[in-house]
């Protein structure tokens, strides 16, 4: 099956898309866009150009499987893997590079210069600031702030790491230059001031440590919660949950 | 009078217009919409369809007089009561069911499967999770998230329930499962991780009681605020203004 | 050279575009909108019209340079000095007066009838309540919100008025009527419930005076980072800079 531009759609030339690639109503492919087989890009969308930097490519690269909704921005420059996902009106600006099954919640505003890891999930109005790294697997819910300049206004930005498997509750603000560590996680409304060790909960502003997250049993359960893997599968590929579920039966 | 649909906007088979409907530029009205008198549908809205999951109905029903504002994006499933009236960019997953006269302010972000009474105003950048429930006269300022995964992530999402006549004011953050008691006010910036009563003010994070409500006065007045009911009477309706100045009269 | 319209864009009427001005796929300019020379207005912008109050003037004028990225709503009612530049899905409501060279970032929403002097730069998903008063060269982070009513809900609205060089940053939410002094400077995720001491450092929930910023050195230097005019001069006139150099040369 072949492509299916909608015929209001502008797509410009030196444009690759991918068989059975659905491009909406009202939608922009600028020069330089490459779109894997079997996505679907909603109405509203702009997808490249407008970059205002110096990139090593100008091209901006999607994996096979991506779906982006409505009203969303991509600047040329960034690169993405299969199984894309986007909410509605999300941006993201040029010299991202993300692995694949990235989700990225309506609203959400990625700056550019960010590495992210594959399986990635953020939710609904997510800031994540330049040069931001997130590992795989990473949670960030609505609202999460991933901040980069320690004297604002600076030239010296100094991005977030978020680790493997670490959640980012509602609301959390993370401090530049801050490691949230694996697995850990920080609860809604937190202002994460220093590193988060592995594995244990933070909460409050400024954030303390509450101790490691195998004491959090699950909700209405009395059984442990954490690490999440061991209990949430959904959407991760059976090969991935095999592994995880291999851990805690050797 | 007829209804006036823009020339550039797309509106597919199996939409029901009432009366003096208006649909602005470049909008998409999708398949199993229906629209009561006299509402306006401004411009890049994208109303119905892109609904992924099975819905009682995938209809899309707003009322009469609606006014949804531009780069909004309501998916079909959900039901709307008259005088719905939103600001722009706002998006509305499946499964809503709304009373009459909602305000949604711009940006605001309902996620879907949640139940909101009559007279419920929400301001710019509210964050609504699945599962909340709204109950009547409410009030969520700018930036107020309502959670709802005791345990992110998780299968076991539990909604927030906020009170009649209940305000949020900016930036407050609800946890999961918790009651906001009628009439009560939680403070701009709160993280409000318990219930809270009928009436009373919280305030900080983890948010406090404060006690009664009915302890604070009018700004730059010598008299009590609240409940507000008795002081506060825009866009309310006579009859139930009425009705709330009669219980203070008694 | 003259303008460049896109044959997509709707022009309404008693528009004035400036020389070299460049108007992108599926924008609408309405009635009564001023843009100045050499400005550029993305895709799917709509400028002017939409307001809904009686105003001074229904005119929206942009001085020259303007920059308008995509999915931006702006109001009748408002007028822009030179060099505005916003990011994308940006909201401006009726009756704000604004100086040169401001920017407002993606998702920013100011609510009208405010008043911002010269470059102040506001970054992603601010919210500018009515009312709100922004003095020359402050700056707003991501997510910062200014509120406006002491007592929620209510007609009383309290702007809030933040001073020269000051410096909210990420997540900060300024209480109604505050005074944010002058060069003073609100740490990330901080809730500011009173004024703030000119040239001090606030942090907290509720916001702690940390006393004078003199004291806190740059990143990684062994210098004074505050007053942030001595080492931060990216964007702003060689003129500008030179009086604030000549401030400590002297």
């Amino acid at each position: 099956m072949s492509s299916t531009i909608h015929p209001t759609a502008i797509v410009e030339e030196n444009v690759q898309l991918g068989k059975n690639v659905s491009v909406g109503a009202f939608s922009i492919i600028r020069s330089g866009v490459r779109i894997g087989d079997s996505s679907s890009i909603g109405a509203y969308c702009e997808l490249g150009g407008s970059h205002s930097r110096e990139l090593e490519s100008e091209h901006l690269v999607f994996g096979a499987n991506a779906i982006i909704r409505s009203h969303s921005t991509f600047y040329g420059g960034s690169m993405f893997g299969d199984n894309l996902s986007t909410g509605h009106r999300v941006t993201v600006r040029s010299g991202t590079r993300a692995g694949k099954s990235l989700q990225l919640g309506t609203g959400t505003d990625v700056q550019g210069d960010c590495v992210i890891q594959d399986y990635v999930r953020m939710h609904s109005n997510v800031h994540v600031s330049m040069k931001s790294i997130i590992e795989n697997y990473a949670w960030l819910f609505p609202g999460v702030v991933l901040t980069n300049d320690p004297r604002p206004p600076s030239e010296n930005l100094v991005g977030v790491k978020v680790g493997e498997f670490a959640v980012l509750a509602a609301g959390v603000i993370v401090l530049p230059g801050k490691i949230v560590g694996r697995g850990s996680l920080v609860a809604a409304g937190s202002v994460l001031t220093r590193n988060a060790d592995e594995g244990c909960l933070y909460y409050g502003n400024p954030a303390k440590n509450g101790g490691p997250l195998s004491q959090l049993r699950s909700w209405g359960e009395n059984r442990p919660n954490y690490p999440w893997r061991y209990r949430f599968h959904r959407g991760y590929p059976n090969q991935i949950v095999d592994e995880w579920m291999s851990e805690i039966s050797d």
